[in-house]
């Protein structure tokens, strides 16, 4: 069955019992798992961390919405986070047995009709954006949610979906779909910090390297080594294997060793397939072919 | 929750209906999965495959013995296929969050348990098994049948359970666990079979490599290569990336290239972390942070 997970970011990290609430609706969705809810009231936001397929999102997302813009007034609303709206952002992404493009087309489906239900403008970001200057999240959520009615009466600042001016306790949303993140360091046997910050450089996008890949050198103080610490943003056009090679190629040229890497949190099945299958040049290889994944997917049997 | 694979043999592949009933009994029992059946009427012999945990091994292992030495009389059975007993042969197999050791004490309670409850004398193999002599189900089952009765009688073979003499109808099971073999290919960007033949004597146990491997160089006429094929019988213990860079370090040494590598069939995905693992050195990384394992582990929230 396919799996996509849902992050909704909403303005509410104080009232337990809202944040509750909310995540009991989305229980009661057939098909929905609540995996996390994190709630932080400095920041006033919680952000829930949801898996389902195409249906259960269709069903519960709505859910949400109404539930967070009943409860949710942004006009008192304070917290130390950038928000726009009281659902803020709702990223869909693709986890197993679903594409991106499916995962844009469920994002702009949820996103139209929560606009027409709720009179609530809604803009698209990431791959479900249409407009380049419109896919960073902080370039839409710039100016918040007080900045809000000045910046959508601007050209180009019409919403994708939903009314040509502010909701007015709800303030807009931000609805799309992206590729799972993958935060990965890797350590230098070396204590130059000079270095670690060189081959960052030579090795993210904003500064000439890979595609999808955000890099800053850091000392690692405790241990007396430096390290490279990245966030990948798309596995499947900047793969882990790449990244490996290129900064132990960039450490080479300056006598250094790669000591390790490190995969913090989460990270997808098929992104270290990818990689087995590049060291071992596997040729016609498939997820099928993984024993788990078999087992599994006769389970119905 | 854990996951063991159980392959058991019976020697019964012409008769459609009580193959049927066999399965169905199996396919009753709670937590039991029945993957795949697959019958020889040649062989007169029938592999299932089943898959759950060790409660649902533990209930649903004997009620197929039941069932077997009930429909199947050795003293009139003819097949290709070597066979010594109504159940012949029953590998229990580590596949997700279990380990080796909890297969061969799952092994040897089924084994006692069946001994008993049906009067059947029942050797212990491979990984369950506490003798070298008795490791290799080839070197139990010789004589098969027919000769049963004299082998027991013989100083060496009383059978781990069970009575000493045979099963008059049933004649002796062989139970153990083994861990999923892995069948890699390795084909050479040469046609000079010689090469891939000393390749595979260098790698293979029998001749001095590798502990778990089993290899033969053959050529690929069509394609004018040659290949290393191979059976990794644990590759916890020899894993893949171990098999891949000793053929391409053997192949350096006569000029020649890797030009791709293959897995035949199912493969465990831990033998794939740890390839990875090994390749981009990665510290400190469990299979809970796959996501797909994640998602599938909190589906009771």
């Amino acid at each position: 069955m396919a799996v996509i997970e849902c992050v909704p970011n909403i303005s509410e990290g104080r009232r337990q019992e809202v944040i509750d609430r909310l995540a009991d609706s989305l229980r009661a969705v057939p098909g929905m798992r609540v995996l996390d809810v994190q709630s932080d009231a400095t920041h006033n936001r919680s952000v829930l961390t949801l898996a389902g397929d195409a249906a259960a999102m269709t069903a519960g997302i709505p859910t949400l919405f109404e539930g967070a813009i009943a409860a949710i007034d942004l006009t008192s609303h304070t917290g130390a986070h950038p928000r726009m709206g009281a659902v803020d952002v709702t990223p869909f992404i693709p986890i197993d047995g679903v594409t991106m493009a499916e995962c844009v087309a469920l994002a702009k489906a949820v996103a139209q009709d929560v606009a027409s239900r709720f009179n609530l403008p809604v803009f698209l970001y990431e791959d479900a954006s249409s407009n380049p200057e419109r896919k960073n999240l902080e370039d839409i959520r710039r100016g918040e949610f007080e900045g809000l009615a000045a910046k959508m009466a601007k050209p180009g600042w019409a919403p994708d979906f939903g009314p040509a001016t502010p909701h007015p306790t709800a303030g807009a949303s931000v609805i799309g779909a992206r590729m799972p993140l993958i935060a990965y360091n890797i350590n230098l046997a070396t204590n130059r910090l000079d270095v670690a910050r060189k081959i960052a450089t030579a090795i993210r996008m904003s500064s000439g390297g890979l595609r999808y890949v955000k890099a800053m050198g850091i000392p690692l103080e405790d241990r007396g080594i430096v390290q490279v610490s990245m966030n990948l943003t798309n596995y499947e056009k900047t793969p882990l294997f790449r990244v490996f090679e290129l900064v132990k190629r960039e450490a080479e040229r300056y006598g250094v060793s790669v000591l390790e890497s490190e995969i913090v949190g989460l990270v997808p099945a098929a992104a270290l397939r990818q990689s087995v299958e590049w060291y071992l040049r596997l040729e016609g290889f498939s997820a099928d072919q993984v024993l788990e994944n078999k087992l599994r997917s006769r389970s119905a049997e």
